[in-house]
Formats: C-alpha cells, sequence, structure tokens
C-alpha cells in the first residue's frame, strides 16, 4: 500500500521478539502484530530502536520486515527502520526491506561517523533519491548523538526529500516548530509530524502533530488509540488523564537495577516481560549484550500492568 | 599467521581507496598496502574508522580484507576492524573477516544502543568465545560515545577475552592506566598497548605503549617507522623532534572549511588527497555522505606535504 | 510579603538595564518593572540567567534587588536568583537579598564543581536551613550541567525544602513527572511548578503547570499574560494561537551571527533591542564579554517585533 | 615578587585547609604552606579548584590569599585563581588578589553563561588590561564546560594578554599544539605552559612543558619536586619511575564510594585526609555540600600513604 500522506494516528514501533536462544521468534511476531493491529493502530514501524534494530543481524532484519508486510497483508502501512552508520550501508538496507515491500523507510542521521548538518542533507538526499518509498526522518540524539535541525527538516521536507519525521528527542519546543512551520510553508504539503515521545503524546497532538510512534505502544496499544482518538474529538480532560495512565504505565523502564544493567536493557527488558506477561509472546529475551531482568524485577513489571489494569 | 604477543610497533589503520563512484579501488589499495609494507610498518589495521568502514558496505568490507590478507600473504599480521552497533551483528563481520583470513578483529564497545560496564564487558566476552583469532578492544569514544574504562580492559585482560588495546581516546592519563596496569599483573601476558593518537606516539612509547596506530602514517608511514626505531633506541630527543614533524603535517587535517563539511571529511579527505598527490592512489575519494574537499584545499594538503618533504 | 502557595501565573524573569559602561540603569529597571506590572504579570524574577545575573557583581546585584524590591512595593512577589558556585558561596548571596527583601531565592544546583545527586539534596537542604524564605529550585542544565532528577525535586518537595521548581530544561516529559507527582504526593502542597520555555507553556499549563517565567515576557509581557488567561479559561485553541504568535516572535533570539557570538549573546542582546525598540529601557547594552548585536542585527529585532504587531 | 618569565617547575594548587565548621584553618594553611616550600616546589597556585576556590566566599578567598603572599613573604611566587562565572565578576576578584599581593592570576573561560571563542578572547583581553600583574590562562573543560582552542591560546599570548597556560583538559595533543607553537612563534616569549595533569608530567615536560601544576603535590610535594628535577636532568627513565609511583599514589582519589558522593568529594576528601594523616593538618574537612569520606574510606586513604613510603 501507499503511505498516507500525511500518516497519522498510533503507529507502534514494534519490539522483536526472541526465542531464548536469540533467533527471531515468528509466531510471536505475528501475534503482537495482531494484538496491534486489533487494537487498532494506525501503522507498524518495525526496526526501529524499540526493535532492537542495532541488535539484529541483517538475515533477522529481513524476517522481520517480510513477516509483517506479509502477515499485515496491507491492511495498515509498514515502515521500516534502515538503522546504520552512513549512506551506503543505510542504501543496503533500503534495498533489502523496500524488496520485502515496506511502505516507507525511517532514517537517523549518520552516526559513530561524525557529521555536520551538509552531510546530513547529502544522506538523505542521496536515500530519497535511491528508495522507491517515502523517507522518514528519525531524529533520535540519544542514539545518533547529533539533533536533526528544524530548519534543515523543514528544507528537506520541502524539496520532496522527507515525507515525515519521527522526532524521539524529547525537545517539544523544536518538534513544535517543525509543525508549525511545516503547515506554514506553502511547498510543504502531506508531511507527518510524528513524536516518538510516549509521555507526552497528548501535548504533542494538542500542538499540531499528526500522530505518534510510542514503544509503550507495544504493551498497551488501547491506551494509545483511546489517547489518539481522545485528543482528535478534542476532549483535553480525557486525554490528559489517559495520558497520565500511560505515564505511570511508562515506570516499567526504570524497572532493572542501573547498578547492573543500562537503561536499554531495563526498557526493553520491561516491555518484553510486560508482553510476556498478557501473553502477546512466549519469552521475553532481549538480544545481547543486554542484561536480562532478574524475576522480582519481572514482577515489579507485572504491578506496573495489574496497576494499569492490564492483567 | 597467528599474532604477535605482543603485537608491536607501527600498525597503519589503512586507508580503503575508492573510485569516483564509491566502489573501493583495489589496484590503489594493493599500491597503498605496498606503500606501508616497504616502509617498514610491523602490522596493518584494515576496515577501521580511518579505513571509512562506517562508509563501507558488507560486500566492501569483505572485498578489502580479502586483499590485504591475500596481497600481504603473511608478511605482517593483519588486524580487521568489525564495527558495528553490538553483539549479533558484530559477530557477522567476525566470522566474515577470520573466514577471509584475518589475524586479529579490532572491537568498539556496543554503540547506537545505550550502555553499561556490564554490557561492554558481555559484549567482549561473547565474541572473544566465538571469535577464531585474539580480540582486541577499540576505545574510540568520539564515535561511540562512551570510554573503554582501564579496569575494565584490564579485567578482561586478565581474563584472556582480550589481546590488546587500540586507546583512540586522546586520554594519556587512562591509556599509561592501561599500560602499567598490563604490566603489573600477574595474570596478564602478551597484551598489546596500542596508542591511536598521530600527535603523542613518542610519549606513549616512552610510558611503555607497544604500538601504535597512527591514521597520518598513510600518508608518512616511513615517519612513524622512523619515529618507533629513535624510540625504542633511547634516543628521546631525536624522537621528539620526528614526532613534532609528524604532529605539523598532521595540521593537514583541518584543511577542510568547517562552515562545509564536518572534521571527519576533512581529515579523511586530507589523507586520501594527500596518498592521491604522493601518486599512491589514483582518486581521492571519499565515501558518501562526506563532501570532498575543493581543489585550493587539496592545494593546501600539498602544502602540507611539502613543508615535510614528502613531495 | 510572602510567596503565594502555590505561586501561579507568569512570573517574567526581568533583564537588568544596563548603561553603555555597564553600570546597572536603575530608571530604566524601574521603567521595565512598571511595563511587567502594568501588563498584569504575577511575580517577578530578578537576578536569574535572563537577568545576566552571572555577569553582575555583587553589588549591581544588590541594586538589583533593592530596586525591585522597593518599587514594586508587595504588589507582587519578587523572587530573587541567588547564582553561585556551591552552598557557601549561595548563602551569601541568600542573606543579601533576603535582606534585601526578595519573597523567595531560586537556587540552581551546584556548578563548576563535579556534583552528585546527594549533593545537590544536601546544598538544597543546607540553603533551605538557612533561608528566611522560601527555596525554589532553577533546573538549568544548560548553565550547571547537570539536569535535577525529579525524583529528587519531589523528595525534596516532601521534606519541605523546597517551594518550587523552575524548569529551564526543555525535557517537557521530566518535567510532567514533577508535576503529577506533586500532585499526587500526599506530603506536599502549594509547590509551584513553573516552566522557564517560552515555547510550550500552553503545554506546561495543560498538564498542570502553575505558571511560567519566560525570558520573552519581558518584551511581550502582554502576551504571555493573555496566554495564561486563556489557558485558565480553559480556550485551548485561543492558547494555541497566542503561544504560536510568542514562539515566532521568539525566533528574535537566533538574531546574532553564529560566527561573531554565542547564543547567549545573541539571544539576550535581542531582548534588550525590544526593550529599547519599544521605548522601556534607554540602551540595549549586555553585560561584558558579550558581544553586541550589530545594527543590521538590531533591524531584524524590529522586523520580529513589528510582525508581532509590538512596534 | 614579579612573575618569572617564564614560570616554570611544580606549582601545587595549595589546599584550603578547613576547621570542622567550615572556616579557614589559618594555622594549618600556614603549616601546608611551609610543607610545600620546604620540599622545594617553585611557586605556589590558591584559589584554584584543588583549593576548593569554588565553595568558598569571598571572605574566606581573601584568607587564602592574604595569608599566602603574607606567609612566603616573596620567597616564591603566589599565583591566585579568580575564579567566577564572567568578565566583570572576575574583574572584581583580580582587584581583591592582587591588593592581597598576588603575583598572578589565574582565569578560566566563562562558565555558566553560554559562551563562543569571541567572547572567550574579549574576557581575556578585558581582564589583562585590568589586571596589574600576568594572567594566566586555567583550561578546564570538566569544570566550565569549554575547552580553550590551542590557537586561540596561542593568539593571545602573541598578543601579550597571556603570561601563560594552566592545562588541565587532559588533552596532551592539545597542549603540545600550545607548548610547539609558543615556541616557534616569534611573537611569543616568556611563555609559560604547565600542565594540571598528576599522570603524566614526565610526558609533559619531556615534549617541552614549563612545568606542573598537580593537585597530588599538596600530598607528595618532595615527590613531584624530585620528578621535575629528574625530568630536567633528562633521566627519563627515573623520572617515569617516579612518575608510577605518584600515578599509584593518586589512586587514593577514587577511595569514595562513587554510590555516595561525586569525584570531587572523593578527591579532594583524599588529599584532605592524605595531609590531616601526615600531621600537616589539623582536620580533613571539605566544604559543603561534599560529602565526607567514611573512616574505612580514610582508612584506604592511609594504605595508599604508606604503599607510598609516605607515613
Amino acid at each position: 500500500m501507499s503511505l498516507p500522506a500525511p500518516l497519522t494516528g498510533v503507529v507502534p514501533p514494534v519490539c522483536t521478539p526472541l526465542t531464548p536462544d536469540g533467533e527471531v521468534d515468528l509466531p510471536s511476531l505475528r501475534r503482537l502484530l495482531d494484538h496491534l493491529v486489533q487494537a487498532g493502530v494506525h501503522g507498524l514501524f518495525v526496526l526501529g530502536s524499540t526493535s532492537e534494530a542495532a541488535h539484529l543481524t541483517d538475515r533477522q532484519r529481513g524476517l522481520v520486515v517480510e513477516t509483517a508486510v506479509d502477515h499485515t497483508g496491507g491492511r495498515l502501512p509498514v515502515l521500516a527502520g534502515v538503522i546504520d552508520m552512513t549512506t551506503p550501508r543505510v542504501l543496503d538496507h533500503v534495498r533489502r526491506v523496500t524488496a520485502a515491500g515496506a511502505d516507507a523507510v525511517v532514517v537517523t542521521a549518520p552516526f559513530y561517523a561524525r557529521t555536520h548538518p551538509a552531510e546530513i542533507a547529502r544522506h538523505y538526499r542521496l536515500i530519497a533519491a535511491a528508495s522507491p518509498v517515502p523517507v522518514i526522518a528519525y531524529d533520535i540524539p540519544a542514539a545518533v548523538h547529533t539533533k536533526l535541525p528544524a530548519d534543515l527538516v523543514l528544507a528537506l521536507a520541502a524539496e520532496g526529500v522527507l515525507a515525515g519525521l519521527k522526532d524521539s528527542s524529547g525537545d517539544l519546543a523544536a518538534f513544535r516548530e517543525v509543525v508549525t512551520g511545516a503547515r506554514a510553508h506553502p511547498g510543504i504539503s502531506g508531511f507527518a509530524a510524528l513524536t516518538g515521545s510516549e509521555l507526552f503524546v497528548d501535548a504533542a497532538l494538542a500542538l499540531g502533530a499528526d500522530g505518534a510512534v510510542p514503544g509503550l505502544a507495544n504493551v498497551d496499544p488501547h491506551g494509545y488509540v483511546r489517547l489518539d482518538r481522545l485528543c482528535r474529538r478534542g476532549d483535553r480532560d480525557g486525554a490528559r488523564a489517559e495520558q497520565e495512565r500511560l505515564c505511570a504505565l511508562f515506570g516499567m523502564v526504570r524497572t532493572g537495577d542501573p547498578a547492573r544493567m543500562g537503561g536499554g536493557s531495563s526498557a526493553l527488558g520491561a516491555f518484553k516481560a510486560a508482553l510476556h506477561l498478557r501473553g502477546v509472546i512466549d519469552c521475553p529475551a532481549t538480544a545481547e549484550p543486554q542484561v536480562p531482568l532478574e524475576s522480582e524485577e519481572v514482577e515489579r513489571v507485572g504491578k506496573h500492568l495489574a496497576a494499569a489494569g492490564l492483567l
């Protein structure tokens, strides 16, 4: 299917269920896709950070995108991350995920290599020129250690290089600059401004964002679909209450002991433990070298689910 | 060949010559290998940061390591970088470069994904367990945004996980802690402490480092071989003079206009321009999305070469 | 007067007008205070970052706080920044500004010295124990290079150490954690959660913030008072329109040429140029070593004012 | 006395002994000064970071500099830090410490306020114009979050603005650029390039540095004086052995539990505990809000002293 212009609504970055020995667990992945689709989400983003794309081999990435495309069968758009360091490597991923049927590619700034705004622009232009599907910029400074400047995003949108932005920077002021800038610019249309935040989707939609890509929507897709609906209906107090419930649920990401593991291990471990506790996936394993949660930590994830009415 | 324990001397991180359309230029690569070997270097490090490994596709990486192994024919050890984000992806590269004959693999901390010392340790242990050749840690905070702690490096060396360290952190005090710690530790032997600095090889060797991996040795391998020899002979004033000549030559990395390109584009562009001007490689192209030097900038690189007596 | 509990509404961080030779311009300061009070602001924050407190000598700081207290005569609360590196130095400022009549002190985390959450807590506890007036925490990572953790702020609020937070971090998710945490905590009452953002006051108030401390309110206090009123009245679309007008006006902070000056020089230079163009202050000078705007840059500030209907 | 041009040798940043209630302990300070002078140091640097200048009130700073000047009586130069955020505040300190007799002032880049190379240059020029004694730049990015660029330092040296540099950046390559640049520049003479490192004084002197300002020299001034002498005599192996002994002793800075305190509390607490254990000062207290070492931690400091032959 072709990507809606703009893409709107809830587009979960889909977790990648793994078997205990680190292989992609395809039956669990299909159940997770069903869980999300049945909750009414508006698109699916595979091979993002929450999908542990950084931890999946190229073969595993291929399995994930093929499964997502086949299993959803065009019912809703499938966006695929093409996370890699620089243009030539990203282009290889673009070829693979689009051959598998992805409806859009989601592209970060270059990383590992030092970069510069001129090089970021060059990167996006080259990828858009080679990609058969729309390109969505992925602003994730915590991972790539560069912030995409709002004026650069708007310039590339006006050139037709970018069809949207997934903003995982946490910087609402800069995101707002893109949202209002895209709306005001005569040369930009159909541009999707998507927040990657779990914690202020209500605020982002209120100021004009088109949608959200919250990792926590794996765990509670109904909650984010409800939140989206409340926002669109203009029920901002209802939206705020739903958002605050989701913020409390998000507390699960701090379950892992920071003396023993990093924040990523803790957050992804909690999402997968929650999906396992909810019966969606068979095994909560995360990819190496992430440290797994211990059983008391998993119990605490369960308490978060119970408090949110999800168990 | 098996890796000397410890590896010592000058081990250039070999540039990857490219054709104008971004393909690996194998004849130029072979000439560059000859240029280095004939200058008397003690090992070769392919697929490092200076090799633009972050910009090479997997197919191109394969070509480079095969060519280096075949062309040097065991005359000196070939180390191969396996630069990627996390353990599963690095393991894929380890399989490929060791199948091609690499004598050691050079491994950074995880990047893109948030990490933690416990996860870094896990990463190195898993890679060492799977690798048929020794593992050398690559400390490059400018790229991966984590510093390898000296005590972690020493602990992994004592476990037999690490055979050496390439320290590109610029932090001589922390490097010294590894050097003296490795020497003092009864459980560590044959560990290679290598500085990645171009600018204080004399100081690093004076405090006990085993060798150096300077990117500028592509341009002037004779200079670094001479510097290494002066240090080992105890001629510290001679070493300092040679080092200062090389520091001046290194000024070429700032040739590129910072308003127009990043520091990486400028530095790698200058190294390749110098190799082109010296007649070693056919084309000074750097990989996308790096910005190429302009002709006046290339002229300035030439002046650096002339001032150092290399043209 | 005693500080309202909680403090609510618009509390501008008051610019410090200077003469051409760098002395505090008291007549201009009084006019600026009138300009703000007459616009209906709810409190005044002197000696903050926007006040160039970092650039004022102790004598000048004394003049500013005395003038603000005397001139407003208890009509609205006067908060005073006590910006300094560590506890003993901050305590000296606390003594001075409270002797002059400040109604609250605004305190950052320690800076210059390396710090730690345990030391930040100790810092606030010692200051609160010694201060005759309430203590408001000032979270400004861009200046002090530490983020105040939300759980620490809430713990200190529950202890009665903190009466509020001015959040200039730009991190709306973390700010929300304080806002909802303070509301939910049985041991916290009267705590003022104030955003320091110019750009998402509407969003902050919508999620429950008590007020705002926007530097741009020096230039357009009526705008922020109107925005506050629209938010409280529940007119969120009206609020958004007003906020977007203010966001466009805020573009003036990028007027200064980044090749010639830092972001602080540009932003404070623009605020003062705007106050000068609007006839509020006599001289747009900023303190040393800030670089002044050039005349074409000042013209561009004027265009921002004109576009916002303020000239 | 006038500052030697260049200043050379060992110039300890003098700790500030405190009483249990946080007052400057003048008898202990005098004993510490004697301890340093009798060991043969070549100058004294009061009110630096190791002196807890960031934690001392202006009154206390005055006591320290007056005591140092009076007690040393011109036997060796007294440099005084004038640590504060921006030019006007630093100028106040310059007036005070030079009135008290300081022979040079040591000045960081602006901090707290965002800054820019043009503003840093302006800062140093204004201070040099107003100071009756030479100005030494203090490069300490860990505290001020800006690195002084080597080319800026050299330009200001050539202008006559700077008489020297204390480099506490840990970046030996950048320091070397200043050292060799100052030597090569026809317009620079008498410029003192001083390393602030405890850990590579041997390397810094070998590449041409004029001296060292190591905090650990409070604890073991004889060691650093010996190290300086060995270096000047060309006994580089002897120097390396002495340096390695001092590196081991420096391990005391990690005594404090990082779960309970910051790195500064740990390091300064260890220096003062060591001075107390050696009988030089009466009380090991550090200034607020630093967390004190616990008794087992102090015992571990004692073991470091014993291992270094200092107890």
